[in-house]
């Protein structure tokens, strides 16, 4: 079984508005073992809309349509759905029901125009809209399946969960394909380097389809696997992703949607560890996402952000000497500033940061990228130099990553090279 | 002048990734006046990339296409465009050596794989990528346009506004719409509340097209002027733009792209003052945002993220009974934070937050989202106490903007109610 999504609309073709209707329904077509074969996002121009209807139908099993239904003049898809399928209107009693209740409920008069939405092609079921006035309208037609929404996240996303998907899952339940699909999270390590440990994927990762996803936080591999039963899929998923963590597991520091900072807040919990954070040129993005978590005040006790090297000498105690001697961006400071904000408030453990973001700072000695990160227990401390070479945001964006998966290896007693 | 976007990417259709890479070339081109007519996301396989670059190049005189230029198996991308156009590849002497610089900066070996980045298609000119390895294509033929670039939305974005824009713009100069857009930036009003200030909009800013665009920062206002000169669209757009701030002006806080950590640091620097910041809830975000600009240092002296009681004592000087009498999060303790941090830090300014951002931590007394921020220098302070309701991130940003908000009035001496 395979789809094509149709979104309407000029303001997604101008930008304006993202495509995230786009998005949630083809997460929900693939949950449910649809193949989405392609998104068309078209105009609020009668043919065009007649013309994309008709080529996806052709290529399609289901075609499904956002947008279009307002009642304002620009909003023309129930013309289009009555052009393409041939079909006169009708009232739907259930329909105008709805949109009455709806009224009376806000204590608003009922409108003509409101009332017209009441009007659907005679050649489909209504989907009724429990968010909203205008009902979707759902076609079944030579085996094959066109449903309409309108456009406006929560009412189409409602539409989608109680009626289109469980009427897709009841209509073809024999044809669905069985898909598990698993991601796992890596960082400090690049795609190439990634690519080039799991080579040759084919032979490495076999039965499953594999995709690297990197951003600027790591690369997601995503692990696709297919069968005839859940089972089945599931097993192949299984295997490739032990071989993702027998060739690279050092790199891997979750699977799904977790957060590496969630992960360090869940390690943290699950010892009773607390932690504080040392800052220079991250400027408080470490801590940042660190709080971006509920409950983070367990195991979050305080961050300092020493940008000056007052503020590294007078709240974390490092030497005035040694920042003299070896400079504020040196392994000997970071350490220093690791173990200062550890000492100061009395947690578990301390991590610091410095380094120069650029694009201004750089010395003859010091290039913008470096960066020094250190982790701190009572017992041990481990410092480490990195080199990123990218702008200022996406330096600070990479090393705040850097430091939070040093914490995670610490924690865990991953072996770090310097 | 019209385009096509082709969005090539598995990751897109099954819903796993938004496509803001089309919204963002949408709104670029339109923004030159090129009309964009269709959106195809389609899968990274060879035949529906064929097919689709065919229907695309037929209609349109200009077809983006972004994704799939990856280093991995599933980037087909850069084969499809050698089989449509019938071309083989050539080594790219300058993408080479940009690969090479960017591998030598971050101190790593160049793989093959890297090294095959710098094959191009022949009859391309290859679109440098300062941003990442895989070069874009830029194809004239027939006086049409094809671009195709890589989907990370860092390296797409440059290679739009710095090869791919100017470009059409150069060659197309006659037959482009003169149009001019400006962004008003305006913070603390509701989308609704703005609107009714400016209402009725087509009396009040007439012969622009207007709107309204919220995010969790603030409302931008967006004008669109169109005229036979761009010295028309640009007196249309600018008698709008005075009416917005007679209006709205106290809410307004920028123009365009500016973001308000940046309008703050260019008071400061001008003033030649500086700032030290004391968080609670905002974990690190009020020092992040403002740090994220180059030269921050030259104002900014330092942040405390006093997340725990303890903190705000021992750093900020806050005297414990009044927390214990006040509570973390009450007007008192947030002046006295504020103060605190500036003294400590010898800054000219110093600005504090404290709140519940939620979804735990509330009381009978003090609910999820109740923040207070202060902001003191050496003669004068305020405190604002302000109630938002979302999501515990929402609140996180909501709240940070509005501590930068507050600077701004206190540093221009606007009054801040209560």
């Amino acid at each position: 079984m395979n789809a094509q999504i149709i979104s309407i609309g000029d303001e997604l073709l101008i930008g304006q508005t993202v495509n995230t209707n786009a998005s949630f329904v083809g997460a929900k077509l693939t949950d449910i073992g649809v193949e989405v074969k392609k998104v068309i996002t078209t105009s609020d121009e009668m043919d065009a809309i007649l013309s994309d209807l008709d080529t996806a139908l052709q290529r399609s099993d289901i075609v499904i349509v956002t947008g279009g239904l307002g009642p304002t003049h620009d909003d023309i898809t129930r013309e289009a759905i009555c052009r393409f399928f041939k079909c006169g209107m009708r009232e739907d009693p259930d329909v105008l029901e709805d949109i009455k209740e709806r009224f009376n409920r806000f204590g608003r008069p009922l409108t003509p125009t409101n009332k017209d939405q009441a009007m659907v092609p005679e050649c489909c079921e209504a989907i009724r809209n429990f968010n909203g006035t205008a009902p979707g309208f759902w076609i079944e037609q030579n085996g094959k399946i066109v449903a309409v929404m309108p456009g406006v996240p929560r009412e189409m996303q409602a539409m989608m969960e109680n009626f289109v998907i469980p009427n897709i899952k009841a209509r073809y339940a024999d044809k669905l394909r069985q898909i598990v699909r698993l991601n796992i999270l890596t960082t400090g390590i690049a795609e190439s380097n990634l690519f080039d440990k799991l080579s040759p994927v084919d032979e490495v990762l076999k039965d499953v389809k594999v995709a690297f996803l990197p951003n600027l936080g790591g690369v997601k591999i995503r692990l696709t696997g297919e069968g005839s039963s859940l089972d089945e899929a599931r097993e192949k998923v299984d295997a490739a992703s032990q071989q993702v963590r027998l060739h690279v597991g050092r790199y891997v520091y979750g699977t799904g949607e977790d957060e590496l900072s969630q992960v360090i807040g869940n390690l943290l919990k699950d010892r009773q560890m607390t932690i504080a954070v040392a800052e220079s040129c991250t400027g408080g993005n470490i801590s940042n996402m660190i709080t971006d978590r509920s409950g983070s005040s367990e195991y979050f006790e305080r961050g300092v952000i020493a940008y000056s090297n007052a503020a590294k000498v007078e709240i974390l105690q490092v030497d005035e000497d040694l920042i003299q001697m070896k400079g504020a961006v040196s392994e000997e400071v970071a350490l220093e500033m690791a173990k200062g904000v550890r000492s100061i408030s009395g947690t578990d453990l301390g991590v610091s940061i410095t380094g120069i973001l650029g694009p201004k700072g750089a010395t003859t000695t010091k290039p913008v990228g470096l960066i020094y990160i250190a982790v701190a227990s009572h017992e041990n401390a481990v410092v480490k130099k990195y080199n990123f070479g990218g702008t200022r945001l996406e330096n600070k964006i990479r090393s705040t990553y850097a430091a939070l998966e040093l914490v995670r290896k610490f924690i865990l007693g991953i072996p770090v090279e310097a």
